[in-house]
């Protein structure tokens, strides 16, 4: 994958899918916004962390806001890049690389646009190794880094410049200023050199994204199930199978929040799952019961061709089969934790490692 | 008036807040951090409009938000200067002179602070005339003047810059990002050239408040109340004498929203007169109807002193002498009613001009 063609874009957006649930229901945002950028300015060279100089810059481009609002608002051409302008005007720094923030979702595709538009290359590695819903919950905050710069831009126009005293501050103006563009926008923040980048970035997760995307897609033609494969590949754990039957959703501070309810099915017939999710979903409940919560990974999949169902794209009556898998060893850290673990979210739980609660649960 | 000394600056707070109520209550924030900046870097020289070289880059400087937040949190001197600094920073272009974004409350005072820590001038000038509660309501907006650049500052040290799409969101996103830095902020928005400052700036507003407060201060030893003195000078009106009844404030949106009634005395016993405002006062009825709105001036004063009394300092059973004057007439064009008459305010009238509601009710 030294050059992301249009299939390499596809997968992605699909392996995205699995490894953040908000990004944005099917057909992808990212994924057009890619294409279209492509389509415009030319294919996308991959360069892997390894490959990096030291001294190289590495700039991240994401989106922010509600992916529910952001499927109303697709972002132009001028407003992708005119953050990441802000940033270099600021800064003084040019950009040499583009990284995604986040993997999961629409965001591991907004910076291939990003990318495309400024003719420069996009790393295969990203500060999340999934995705996450606050700016501060990326490995660069665990590593003691500090958001010097935030840059903002909507569809309006209005590019807006931050220089925060913190990483909370960074999150809470940033939010707000989201908000008030009207819900969704483009940001460049944490920009990190190359010897930066070898330290704190979560290599090959482009790579990744692109082989779940690849094995999902070819699945008709698989002789075993695609889900049992990728659970293969991430390590990870079937939770539920069942149906969906209520789901609350809303926007509210700036994100989708909401939760889900799921009868069993099968196995799992007269047993009821519930997730909770603010933009992902951060904690599976089994009859009441903690079965996965972030830092850790939880996804839903259609049950028949393991293909991911966004919090923005799940509807009344899906079958589902709902999946985790545990978070990189980064996020399982104290600070990890403190940063992205159920009491950060308010849920009333101290954090458990999803192998163990599974063994707990499931003591087959 | 060549070099401000500490007199002036005292007198000038208390004109300032006849010239607009939403400044902060005694003893004047503007005035205590104008006295201290003077105190550590030295006198403030004052140039008037006809002065500037055309080619001088004049920049306003002023406080955002909730007055009743601003009290709590007094900025530091680094907070003052750090949003002229981005705005150098981000234009390119330094600053030659300060200037008052609005001559009326606390930001009369708060651009001296900012030109003594800069050692630079301060011109005699404002863009109301008054004081309004919003960003766009200055001379330049009616003069078609766009806000290229706006930049924040707050005591925590974050600071922002914004390049917003156009004048109504550079007011929304200044607003928002006030709002999620505790309610006050420092701005420097609309830098202009001398030869803009020509046309757009109210000249000799400085000067106007430094009379007004000289009168008032002046007062226990004039044989003519300074009242009627003051009526005199910005040709007003004494709309009602009355002691206050009930008071409504609330910090509301990053305003202190609220309504006064009065009960009359003297000449008015039996009448009703009730002030409506957001951060100034914006309309005054009498037994419920109007006597004076926005963009005329309407001022809170002590019976017995002539004192202005603020919307912060506004306390039960006050004895009080409510009087407006007319606002410059740049404001009382069609755009100038359109962007600060009562329409916009959302009260139920058009603009009536306040010599004409005067004679009206009292045809005496």
């Amino acid at each position: 994958m030294k050059w992301l063609n249009e299939e390499d874009i596809e997968n992605i957006a699909v392996g995205a899918a699995v490894l953040g649930t908000g990004g944005g229901g099917d057909p992808y945002i990212g994924k057009m916004m890619a294409l279209s950028a492509i389509q415009k300015y030319g294919p996308v060279k991959v360069i892997t962390v390894d490959e990096l100089e030291d001294n190289q810059w590495v700039l991240p481009a994401s989106g922010m806001g509600s992916p529910s609002v952001l499927v109303e608002k697709i972002p132009s051409f001028k407003q992708l890049v005119a953050p990441l302008k802000a940033f270099e005007k600021a800064s003084g720094k040019k950009t040499d690389v583009v990284m995604p923030i986040e993997i999961g979702g629409v965001n591991s595709l907004i910076p291939v646009a990003v990318a495309a538009m400024m003719r420069i290359p996009i790393l295969d590695g990203d500060a999340m190794g999934r995705a996450f819903p606050e700016a501060q919950m990326v490995t660069f905050h665990l590593d003691g880094l500090k958001p010097e710069l935030v840059t903002l831009g909507d569809e309006q126009g209005n590019v807006v410049t931050i220089e925060p005293a913190n990483g909370h501050w960074s999150e809470k103006l940033a939010r707000n200023i989201t908000v008030a563009m009207g819900g969704s926008s483009i940001v460049c923040d944490y920009g990190i050199t190359g010897a930066q980048a070898k330290k704190s970035v979560i290599p090959g997760t482009l790579t990744l994204a692109r082989q779940i995307g690849a094995l999902l897609k070819e699945q008709r033609t698989a002789a075993i199930h695609p889900i049992v494969q990728m659970l293969d590949i991430l390590d990870g754990y079937q939770l539920f199978k069942g149906k969906a039957v209520l789901i609350k959703r809303g926007v509210q501070g700036g994100f989708t929040r909401g939760e889900a309810n799921f009868d069993g099915t099968d196995d799992d017939k007269n047993k009821t799952c519930t997730l909770f999710f603010q933009n992902e979903h951060l904690l599976a409940e089994i009859d009441g019961k903690p079965i996965a919560m972030a830092p850790d990974l939880i996804a839903v999949l259609d049950e028949e061709t393991g293909m991911p169902i966004t919090t923005e794209g799940l509807k009344y009556g899906a079958r589902v089969v709902i999946v985790a898998f545990p978070a990189n060893e980064k996020w399982r850290t104290k600070i990890g934790i403190e940063t992205a673990g159920p009491r950060y979210f308010n849920y009333p739980y101290d954090y458990v490692p999803l192998e163990t609660l599974v063994k707990e649960q499931s003591p087959r």
